[in-house]
């Protein structure tokens, strides 16, 4: 994944609205319409959102008789939970390593 | 965690030098000149970057002798990779029970 989208993404990912929008996919599709229902705001700013989504990849749409149903897609949020994961992970590697020296210390310190 | 605080976190994510940051953090806390040296841009504009970071409660900033010494916080990645993993797994579950269903399908199939 290149910078560009992951800036993409985590930058769809800030907006309260839009992650609205993706917690109501978890239980299915929907047309645009449905996926606007909730909210008090203007179709075209629900439009707009659902614009930011796509381009994010986090979402696809899809044309199913005559309507378009907007679903779900994971694989950016994947990629986006990869790149956290790897920075809480090297940092709780980093504190694991400060404890064992502690403790170290604390037997070597017992032992005088 | 607030629907504000997740705003700020994902949005101080989705900025390429930011991100940048908090992985030379990884590696240990720095100074902000530290922090600005990798960077081809103007020392205003790092100190902007870090102001985002702090704000989202990406970094902190404590005194040490005369210097202000920059470290990473992960807690707000932890809130951060929770509110992606719940949207991963949910849907994960989605298609493990769509497997195990046409699992059944088939075995159902077979049997006739």
């Amino acid at each position: 994944m290149t910078t560009a989208t992951l800036d993409l993404v985590f930058s769809a990912l800030a907006d309260a609205t839009r992650r609205s929008i993706l917690s109501r996919l978890r239980e299915g599709s929907a047309t645009a319409r449905e996926l606007a229902a909730p909210f008090a705001m203007s179709w075209s700013a629900v439009s707009q959102h659902l614009k930011v989504l796509e381009r994010a990849g986090l979402i696809s749409r899809t044309a199913r008789a005559q309507w378009r149903v907007v679903s779900l897609r994971t694989e950016r949020l994947d990629d986006a939970a990869q790149w956290i994961d790897t920075h809480r992970k090297d940092w709780n590697e980093r504190f694991d390593l400060l404890e064992e020296r502690l403790d170290a210390l604390e037997k070597e310190e017992g032992g005088d």
